[in-house]
């Protein structure tokens, strides 16, 4: 394992994951495609001989990845090494494999497979963290917190309305994500430019053939490959989910801060913060998936180059692709693996919670004391102006403080008595409204039917 | 108009789009959110005054972008500006400018509309280009053209089936885009941070009097802002089709070529190719075109970035949405224009089209070869092998003495007759063929809604 | 101005550098460089005529980007638009304009002229920002201030220090610019596609005639166009440049949110932080170079996709570079403009830095005692675990506490004694470390050359 | 192997260049800096004991990356798990271990070990690569072959002068490869964040001890970490290098079309092109070399992101380093050692390159039939204009009937003879030209201290 060049392959993801792109994976579903068009071949009549299916299957058997390998260096192709090494197994059947159909036949239908596979565990895990956002977001709708606005104090919302945003967000793309899949899950049978002629009249139904029985649609149209523009809004999405992961660690990082501490992270007992200074509990299941984020993002332009294939097809999507697929799930399924341990565990530090909100009082209430004044009749724009000068002009001012000085305004004073201040200063109105934020949402999820219970 | 220091303003794009696009458009956009919040504050009793509506628009009117500019040199904050310069004119009405929402109430909303805007001219050009598309395809859908694979002779095909390629594509993103406008054409109304705690607890009804005077849905959730995975939603399938426009342009440069010339773009009298060559003839409008989808697939990158603000917001989205957005609309509308353009115009040269098929064969038909032979019985894998050393062994091999060579091989000729060949060689099938796949896809386009008479 | 759509050309940068990108700044320089053309064709006997200069020059006067505009019309060739015009003008001389020239030895060469002229005066606020650094890192050389890692409290350092990092970077990319702006301040004068046959073999003496006067030297080799290679490495270093500044933007807004408040950017009285919040005081300077450079980083991308010009040119980079050079440098522009601004009216807020080092006290000493009990005989690797243990084992631990804590541990305690552990918990240490490693830094740079008055 | 799920794990690269980044290399590079490390702190009397460097190697030797990975699990912290290996077989000495740094001193520094490893590796090919380059250049400096701009015919140039192109720039980027390493094969010993307070006031020296043993130079300032534009500066050198090497494939890819065949990639006799298709010869290596160029290119971003680390460090850098940069070298090792393999063996057709001139005769020499009538008298702007309409006039002129259409042309027949247009019409005097350019090149390459025999 420690051979292995690449994090991926021994340190980030699951086992589950990688599987899904080991080269004996793909083997194996090369094997399958090849199969089912054989099958399809014979239904069809192209090829007219009664064949046994269980020892031609027992034949594919036997080949290995690295016959393959073997013939690859000989015909430096990587697809007609497999059917060379499947033919060669394959006895008198040998002869008929691959009949009809072009490399990226199999290879583009193969990658239909694998995206279908990948992405069912990408999907489930997702699932799986809304899931947990949504019991967090159930179980903290009251506890206040902070709001912050460029990194400075705003007014109260709850914890539950900050998990709303992630909510909202993660079933947004879970949705999506669930409608781009269809674009990419499915296979081809073009022959060499996808015109189907060498199966011509037959191809449609050949191919209908062999994609039913692999569980795939039919690509709309293709050339030597199904056009790019699908991967590219099918893994755009991904890397979408990838950058909202990033947004969530993000906010459990700031949150962290020692200076804020209103969430940590799971820490285990004998986990080491810093080599140096014992101290350390640092928040870096959060940081990794940020740094993940970044990996990803960056993806995004190569993948729209490769739209832009030749004629019809060049191979410059070929070693691009053989590289980042693999690296897009098995990284987005470490985020992903990474935010639920993280959101399972998390750490509610109500206590710190409200001392920073009440080192923030009554700075915090400016939004609703404002509101009232222009209720009241006050012009907004004046009331604006002179609460500015109040609130800014001390460090610290204290409720009471405040209250007195907005007192002393005449302007403001016409309007507001102390006891709307006060009124304005009551953090519970700030949990009711954020609440009513969070249910509406969860109400809507429920309508969109995610499984929620309220 | 020389002052301009971006080519957007005075080069790239429409007159149409860039106005969507200028501050003062802006301005206006802003006015009447500002206007549309006034009214649905009235109508839900949060402002208990009976405006003369009519008066206030007029005031409204009387503000220039330079109002603003003179306020925000005060308030350095854009917002404010607009507000002050709005209730500076709207006399007694001032005091109730803005009352409610938060800046990014107003802004997010008035995006949304330029949003809306701007995507109807896009939306509108590319069906021009599908509808262009189609018709070409059906006028070529029988002139035979090289298909190349690698940049290397592969097999015939016919025009109109590479036009359909781009049709498959441009047809999908159609769908898609009319998809996920829905997921930013939309505003907002939520207070400072989201919580509409200020007009608790009719917010909600504030929020849909607003916005339903304006045209828009409510956004789902949100903090201060629209949470940003939308926009990324949608700009990423804008990008994506600039990079299927990027593709089909460089398809049309490389059939003009002047060592295939297969198409010309449109290109007038007095047109100059160069400077100091006065024979060239360029396709320089594919490729503007691919040099700009250059510029849009960098932003991919940070419009993915931008997903991750802060807390309950940071500024950093608003600088570079402020640029990029205009850009990305009006350089996409250039794209658009001029590909209209040079599809509308193209010529298409058969003539060389069927020299440069001819000059391939017999090459150019050895798939159909292989395929006769395996049907015949011939082992795939033997044929394939010894096919491949007789149309490698001489460089220019000619139709019969392809012909000759495959009778003179033991195995080959075994299962195929010289007339089984000649039959292979035969242009019409592929022709057949690419038809067949052509139609079939006008077909589905039907039944998804788009108007195509066959 | 209003009517521009790209704020490039009102909102950022300064009237200097938006000057450098004006198209009749580049009508300008296209005038002079090709009289420079005329002059060395004159020079090198190419064309033998005497020409009276001033009389030429007035003509050239009398062009117009209007002018050019009306022939680019008809030409649809930017080069020959601009040629036409001053031809038109010229009278009899008009003849002889841009013989021996390709368009693109004049674009080149203009580039070279823009990219000179910009690069002045980027490197000119860099230079200025870097010596407000300085002035401040020693203003604030003994001012302590938490260092922090993972967002978590590490150990105390200096304001000093923390400055010190942006000198390094920013000192190193100043160097690096001023090495990497020769690769493109260069120009060219080589033909149809670079061999200058159109002149042999005087070429090499025109060229050499025709750059000197511009004060550019020649490009070592080219075909059309000077490889983009060279601009792809000058303007990936302004871009790195782009990201070191959101590196220092980000670090203001850190250490500015209310929970830190270490230090402020500037805020003017009449400022407005938010439309509903009167009490927001928010970093919006620094959030917006943050924002920017997500813009400048997707350029590189591109920058990066341009070097692959097919041939001897094709003109994909054209429409690319068109946007995004202007972009990049009055975006540039607007960052340093802006990072000067703050950091030469950046508030200290001593006490706040005191006071938060105070409230991470004891942990934020760990390392030393850790230090201590290592050099005093203890295993590091055991003293490490057992303080971890005593300073994760409550929340607030005060100083006086961790010491018993300590010495009730029987392994720390017999290595360590409670002077030990005062003495290590001694912030005058931090604060020599810290300022030694700033002067150190600040002697290199003067010994490359950075006037520094220490 | 083939559970490895990235493919530079084993598909791509050289088995010397995947040894570099293997974690047990990794763990290699980590003993030797702890080593280091700790003969430092004794040479400088930080730990006064006399140690048996011997028995302490040895039990290095002991530990594999199994032991690393089980402390690992326990601590959840990498480096702690090294240290914590390393001192459980370490014995009595393991006390010593790690005394005085932080885990990313140790980090670091192995980057810096690791970078100079694989830059050897791959400055190394590079230079074979220009070696075989200059070979070819001049083997071939006086073949003519068409220049191409836009596509399309432009004027006869050079295979010599092709291949001068990608000298001129590989060597920019050998040179500037070189200096920049410098930036980032360093080292640093900083402790906690980068202040040395531990070893105060000792730290300079042991750093030096360190550094200068393992080869090293000290990093000129830090935090915790090397600050991360090093690595930016020195990384995007080698994207800038990767995308070279793609404009380099993609002119073979281009040579090699079916329509223009002026070169071959090595192609052996068992090799196959298409599985359908037996007569293809693609030029698949130069196609890879594009495809990978697309991956390196998107990492530019995150790359610039990872600057914008806060404070004293975060984590966000991690993850992504430890993926991308055996990526980025593995991957352009193979676009380096794939690309001598094709130069190496490129099959010049200069039969074919000089049949296509000829077809484009007399097109390809109206720049000096213009520059003719230039020199003679003519106005340069007129004459353009009436060649171009000649020229233009029709799609296959010949010569001779070029030479009378323009003597049937009063303006120019004033001013050209129909020996001139013969005169003109020598593609001797462009091979010349062209010959200069590649010369001088080769001479200026020479100066610089490039072996080249000429």
């Amino acid at each position: 394992m420690w051979k292995c060049v690449h994090p991926i392959s021994y340190r980030y993801g699951t086992v589950e994951i990688r599987s899904v792109f080991k080269k004996d994976t793909w083997l194996e579903c090369m094997k399958k495609v090849e199969l089912e068009l054989l099958k399809a071949l014979v239904k069809n009549n192209i090829i007219n001989e009664d064949l046994n299916w269980v020892s031609l299957e027992n034949s594919f058997k036997d080949v290995s990845v690295d016959d393959v390998e073997r013939w690859e260096k000989i015909t430096k192709h990587e697809t007609m090494a497999v059917v060379s090494a499947l033919s060669e197994k394959a006895g008198s059947y040998g002869k008929y494999i691959h009949v009809g159909a072009t490399s990226n036949d199999i290879l583009d239908t193969v990658l239909g497979l694998q995206l279908n596979s990948a992405h069912k565990i990408i999907i489930g895990k997702l699932k799986k963290l809304i899931n947990i956002l949504v019991e967090k977001s159930i179980a903290t709708h009251d506890i206040p917190i902070l709001g912050r606005t460029h990194g400075r104090a705003a007014i109260p919302v709850t914890y539950g309305f900050k998990f709303g945003l992630f909510i909202d967000e993660l079933s947004r793309l879970y949705d999506i994500l669930g409608d781009t899949i269809k674009l990419v899950g499915i296979g081809k049978l073009g022959g060499a430019v996808g015109t189907q002629v060498e199966l011509y009249p037959s191809g449609d139904d050949v191919e209908e053939g062999m994609l039913s029985s692999l569980g795939l649609k039919e690509a709309s149209y293709y050339t030597q490959v199904i056009p790019r523009d699908r991967l590219a809004l099918y893994l755009l999405n991904l890397i979408t989910l990838s950058s909202v992961l990033d947004q969530l660690a993000n906010e459990i990082r700031n949150l962290q801060r020692s200076e804020i501490e209103e969430v940590f992270e799971p820490f285990s007992k004998s986990q080491v913060g810093s080599s140096i200074m014992p101290h350390k509990k640092n928040p870096i299941n959060s940081e990794k998936v940020c740094g993940i984020a970044k990996i990803l993002r960056g993806y995004a332009v190569g993948i729209l180059e490769n739209i832009v294939l030749e004629h019809e097809r060049d191979l410059t999507n070929s070693s691009f692709e053989r590289c980042i697929i693999p690296e897009i799930f098995v990284l987005l399924d470490e985020q992903l693996k990474t935010m639920i341990y993280v959101i399972e565990g998390l750490v509610i530090n109500k206590e710190r919670a409200l001392e920073n909100l009440r080192l923030q009082e009554p700075y915090i209430y400016s939004d609703l004391v404002l509101q009232k004044a222009s209720i009241k009749g006050a012009d907004r724009q004046v009331a604006h102006e002179r609460l500015k000068n109040i609130l800014l002009s001390e460090k610290h001012l204290s409720k009471e403080g405040f209250i007195q000085k907005v007192m002393r305004d005449k302007y403001l004073s016409s309007f507001l008595s102390s006891d709307d201040i006060k009124d304005a200063m009551n953090i519970e109105k700030y949990i009711k409204a954020a609440d009513k934020r969070l249910f509406t949402l969860l109400d809507m999820l429920k309508d969109r039917g995610f499984e929620i219970s309220l």
